[in-house]
């Protein structure tokens, strides 16, 4: 026994080595999570409720899309008791194969999106299974649901739980229903949660979806109402389907190229390049290995550390092609001014999609769009719609790039007023989207992208572009109404010029109102050419 | 093929559910956090070499107050070459049983804190195995661990990395060594990092550290220093060891209420719910099994569902006595002004420590501490230093409930000056804990706490409680001052009364004297007794 340790030894029950190590175990992902549920976006009541949706929405439409259906989908939310709501969304979707349906709703960390380098709302295989287990956390029910493959196919209904200690999915019940949907899936979660109207309300989410995937229509019936809200579709084209891509060098880490190496199905580390990386053509791989010191033919399995370390610097020395952009999908400028016309009632709209960049080998793009004036308020602070793969995001807005963004702009300059450290004043919405293959967010629950220097970089070069247009249109609506206001004096003053004329001149009464008229019709056509 | 689909068919290679079906798998949680790393706190490479830093001091104190060693803790950072950075930190706790080395470093979510109600750094079994990934990811390079249980027994090495596809360790070297420690674990990584003076410095952290921690001592070696900074011990007692304690029955979800009732080894409901809770008298028991129509007797592992949901009722319904507090270990009202004392130059310090409360079931207990006044700069926005768990909170400090209780503070009715929706302006430090058996931190990376509504109250009654003792120092201080100034003016004039005196009344020079000495000799004795 040490001196310290026998100062302390006699005021408690010591720990030893041996004694904490029959307390180390592992600790299932679920547990963690349901342990740490606020990550997840299931915080409170209110917002436990949105994410339930907006879970089973994305999910919706990543499968419409993929399959080529466009999107109808109905959400309904229904009241069953004190704080417990009963939330419903249905799809006409691919449906989902018989086995595969307790994995994707009762097990967290399961999907098909994480290991795939493509455009998509759902990315890490959480979401839905973890909207399933805060359900059963609160209301001790089984997440329920209904899936058709095909018309001739049988509706499988399934009613599931997760087994949170195993983070495996217990299964309830499994039949054979009536359904009348010919294909598609409909998932039913009873929660504890709160149901409001206006800011980071489901509608606001519901309405705000529908502005960037006008290609969706919306059937969405609140716990207040008999009828269905229906959002309309704007557009009868899928946006195209986003292609799969592979990592492009630069972005790999040391770490990952150690492992890809090990793990190509290429004999030579010439063809492994070629093979596992985007824009690696037979003389990019060559130049590599020439600059690593390294023979094409070798094996990559069998690369030794300095190796792989010396392939990781050659990689980063040569100059290869920017990443393929086909596995985008933004929402397209024409689209964006689509979106804002039908939902906002402005007098000015501008859109600018910027054309793709890249972080850490991730392909993305930034779009901007606005709205100006109208029956906007203008004492207010400006609205931000944030978006990310179509997606709106409604909390954590000032941990989002997409704001830092916004903030670091001076907005004066365009014609707007602004505190400093704060969003501009005015009548404008400002909508901003960011499509990558893979947003990083900066918690699981996705309400918020991390500010990278390259995507703060397209944001603010998207926002200054549209901030330009509106300083134009600005601008001209100023000299306009000043133009308009000098004339209106003048309108005003043109019968006293005559009086003065004909008591001048001496005028008759037919010669004055002939001057007033000439005057009243000079002006005219001066300010029609002027317009 | 339906109409809609007809439409988009022809753009696209379409996905069917069977497609799809055939790339859903599992993720590995390794895996997933490798890829969201900024998630864990490894985001950019200055707060990268911190987090790890961090993540070795937190397991090493953790470690030595367990098994009553008072910590010592040498913290190393040595430059590689370009970004490469190899950070060590050893104590001499009590060491790791040989067969646990690999899984504690080399696994994420293994651990023994997670199941436990117990105040501790750590909780999550993720931080020192993420520091590992992040190390192999970025430099190819194992996690290194040295560690000894006792004199007698051997010192073990063991290089170790994670196989991120299974979130298993690799032992790539297993040996034991000559080592001079008697007992303790020593943990080294090679990591790509940014080392920095100033804010969000690996030396700010160590220094906020020994003020949480003044039973602890540090040596830390800084890449550009030879010798070590050595942080002194305030006080050679160590904090009272907090007890482990069962869940709160107020704070269970009604999930996690079925679980435990399906898991319990008690037999019979009453006794289930005496033996899994704490604070769950015979008496109590008997009055929740009442409220709920159930029979004490009742096997707890057969109850059904609406049955655990009237029990889930009935416990919110019964007075039952709040959580006891011996699972938490506060730092101590004298122990926090010693450390500020120790570490800050001011004029005036308080201090103030709430009792325990509690927040979805778990018990928790506030510190403020402040300093002012000295050579704190007046004209900037006060620090604040956030802690949990005596941990030094670094980053995301906006995202903070800790933030949000100061700022919901009107600190002008405490003498500071503040403006609207921004910290207090002044010389002023804040200190700021939280302690309890969970914190609730917004991400992995544990670098804010979540605001329930509780904490917030809490965190307002302490800091109000500081505010006005600083306000009564403040106007104190500032009525001396103003006291102070008028004495001078009369001081001045009672030469000249003396003169005039003179003069009217035609004194002597003697006379005068003494007229001025006693008019002096009257303001010196209101003055004393004014203090």
């Amino acid at each position: 026994m040490t001196e310290t340790q026998a100062a302390a030894a006699g005021t408690r029950k010591r720990q030893t080595a041996e004694s904490m190590a029959g307390r180390q175990r592992e600790i299932s992902i679920s547990e963690f999570f349901s342990k740490n549920r606020h990550l997840l976006g299931f915080d409170n009541p209110q917002k436990a409720l949105l994410t339930a949706v907006k879970e089973a929405v994305d999910n919706s439409l990543d499968a419409c899309e993929e399959a080529g259906f466009l999107p109808s989908i109905r959400i309904t939310i229904r009241h069953v008791e004190d704080e417990r709501f009963r939330v419903s969304v249905e799809d006409n979707g691919p449906g989902i194969v018989k086995a595969q349906i307790p994995k994707i709703f009762g097990k967290l960390l399961y999907g098909s999106k994480f290991h795939i380098l493509k455009q998509s709302r759902g990315q890490q295989g959480i979401g839905i299974s973890a909207a399933g287990m805060y359900g059963l956390l609160t209301t001790g029910k089984p997440i329920v649901i209904t899936s058709r493959t095909g018309a001739g196919k049988p509706a499988h209904y399934y009613e599931i739980q997760i087994d949170t200690r195993k983070n495996t999915p217990q299964i309830i019940t499994d039949r054979i229903v009536d359904w009348e949907s010919p294909h598609g899936t409909r998932v039913e979660i009873e929660l504890v949660g709160t149901y409001k109207k206006g800011r980071h309300s489901v509608e606001d989410y519901v309405r705000q979806t529908a502005i960037a995937n006008p290609h969706c229509e919306i059937f969405y019936t609140p716990p207040d109402a008999d009828e269905p809200l229906h959002l309309v579709r704007g557009s009868d084209l899928l946006p195209p389907e986003p292609r799969e891509i592979k990592p492009h060098p630069y972005g790999v880490e040391l770490g990952v190229l150690i492992r890809m190496m090990k793990e190509t199905s290429a004999r030579q580390l010439g063809a492994a390049l070629q093979k596992d990386f985007s824009r690696v053509s037979a003389k990019v791989a060559a130049e590599i290995c020439k600059a690593a010191g390294l023979r094409p033919s070798a094996n990559p399995r069998t690369l030794q550390g300095p190796e792989t370390e010396r392939l990781y610097k050659a990689i980063n020395s040569v100059k290869i092609m920017s990443p393929a952009t086909n596995c985008l999908s933004p929402i397209g400028e024409e689209q964006v001014l689509a979106g804002l016309r039908k939902e906002i009632d402005a007098d000015f709209f501008t859109a600018v999609t910027r054309t793709p960049a890249v972080y850490r080998g991730n392909p993305f793009q930034v779009e901007v769009g606005l709205a100006y004036g109208g029956r906007l308020a203008g004492d207010e602070l400006v609205d931000l719609l944030r978006f990310a793969n179509r997606v709106p995001l409604q909390y954590q807005q000032s941990a989002c790039a997409i704001t830092r963004a916004v903030l670091a702009i001076d907005w004066r300059g365009y014609g707007l007023t602004q505190s400093k450290g704060a969003l501009p004043t005015g009548p404008l919405v400002l909508f901003v989207h960011m499509a990558s293959v893979w947003v990083p967010f900066t918690s699981e629950s996705k309400e918020s992208v991390a500010a990278y220097p390259e995507i703060l970089r397209e944001l603010r070069l998207a926002l200054q572009e549209c901030g330009r247009k509106l300083a134009a249109h600005i601008r001209a609506h100023r000299r306009a109404a000043e133009e308009e206001k000098k004339k209106s004096y003048i309108e005003k003053y043109i019968p006293h010029i005559g009086i003065a004329l004909r008591e001048i001149l001496a005028l008759s009464e037919n010669e004055e109102q002939e001057v007033v008229t000439t005057l009243v019709d000079i002006l005219e056509r001066s300010r029609s050419r002027e317009r």
